[in-house]
């Protein structure tokens, strides 16, 4: 039988990515690169949250870090037009 | 003698701006307009935070928002490159 491979970052870390596999162990290496990529962004979001917001905790500067790198696209449409930021949100409780 | 305009974005309000002439009143339309531009980003990027990232004061939720917000030309270039978001702070303490 052939061998295949599993990819993870190493952000995430082996053990972490054995524990929510469906999220961060991947069949090829180009989604493991994306989030990867993704995992970057975002830990220079939170040093930068952190570095401008006295008092914002560990745990809420990493989600609303990984909340924006997750968005990563989409934010980048909202910085140019902030409208967008929020529509899909807003349509969807309409 | 001949009539000046100052000008505000009504996002401040007319009170705040003239509590913070130095950063809320300008001589020229155009700041005002770069400001109020500014503002709009960071209520959406308010809600957006606020949306994601459960038990986020809202006083946090506006820090982050308007610290993005200010920084809205490095925010574009750093969600494309992100080792950019940090490089001023990370200079200036070396």
């Amino acid at each position: 039988m052939a061998v295949k491979a599993l990819y993870f970052s190493e952000r995430d870390g082996q053990d972490m990515a054995l524990k929510n596999p469906e999220k961060m162990l991947f069949a090829n290496k180009a989604d493991a690169d994306a989030r990867d990529k993704m995992l970057e962004l975002s830990e220079e979001i939170l040093m930068f949250l952190k570095s401008k917001v006295d008092g914002l905790s560990e745990e809420h500067a990493e989600q609303c870090a990984l909340a924006i790198a997750e968005e990563r696209d989409l934010f980048l449409r909202a910085l140019k037009k902030p409208s967008l930021l929020n529509q899909e949100a807003e349509a969807e409780s309409e």
